[in-house]
């Protein structure tokens, strides 16, 4: 297992984590995918487009109208909303490698999303085996 | 591959797995990983926060404001909310061990999200290999 | 790895894709999980009910009223809607393999989301090994 950590600016944020994931994956010649795990509640990991930064603004945008931070929730911290987006949004996605190189459609990017920033958030990486042949 | 059953209590509930979850990776010490998965359709994994049971009472509240069982749906059974509610948790997480030690975050805990109970459910627990170094 | 490919007809549809993945594992009769994989940013994949139709037809309608396409986005290719929807879902399910045999609930299918379609799409699925014993 392997981490590192990000800072993040704001309360929501998508940080494109794409090449830290890269250089763990640099270190696994023969691993057959990557877990990236974030240890967090109220931050998570996704897999989506990175080329146009609209679309981060948009899915932020979306999901703060969705889930609003008041919105008579009990929990006292008063950020009910950033673990009910992160449930949704997921804690971990998988991404398989070849020969320690990423394997990620043209446009994906991997992303730690933040809903409760800023804060210094850290990422856990894990390389898995592939089956045997046959 | 391991399994353990839960008896869920009410229609939407939040059943902390953690130590089921647990007990299964101790009998693995050489696992990188452990896959926790739903072999249902009306009830997912998820993780999230457990110290505080009001996040659970949120998220639950949250979804089913969201979506209403009720909310002119077809399918005859009369619980596509739940089949909904499922795919927007969904139905697996993977989980990193060390020494068959579960990896989670300090707030961290697995889950059992009900959203057709009560009902006696089924979970499925297989270990994964570490790739090996280099 | 191996991929295989689907066309979809509609602009939202679910796919069932459960055959495809079953002979993509029947070639791993060692492995313990596959990794079902979109490379694609406005599609994804997921695991529900299959034996009626009206489940997907529900949850295609609940989702594009749930993120209406033309929501004041940003992003100028006007289908900011498919990309928060494929987050949503996410876009790789992971499902446990029996002497390459998929083992999936009794209801269980695996489907490709399609968010932004009509469309060629393209699957990756990657066989992970189990974990040694003890």
């Amino acid at each position: 297992m392997t981490s590192f950590t990000v800072s993040t600016s704001r309360r929501e944020a998508l940080v494109d984590i794409t090449e830290q994931v890269a250089a763990a994956a640099a270190r696994h010649s023969q691993a057959a995918a990557l877990m990236v795990f974030s240890p967090h509640t109220t931050c998570g990991i996704l897999i989506n487009e990175g080329a146009d930064p609209d679309v981060a603004h948009d899915v932020l945008a979306f999901l703060h109208r969705l889930v609003p931070q008041s919105s008579h929730f009990r929990h006292v911290e008063g950020n009910a909303d950033a673990h009910i987006k992160t449930i949704m949004v997921g804690s971990s996605v998988s991404v398989m490698l070849e020969s320690g190189r990423l394997r990620l459609g043209t446009w994906q990017r991997i992303f730690l999303a933040e809903f409760d920033g800023p804060r210094r958030r850290t990422v856990w990486v894990q390389a898995l085996a592939a089956a045997p042949e046959g």
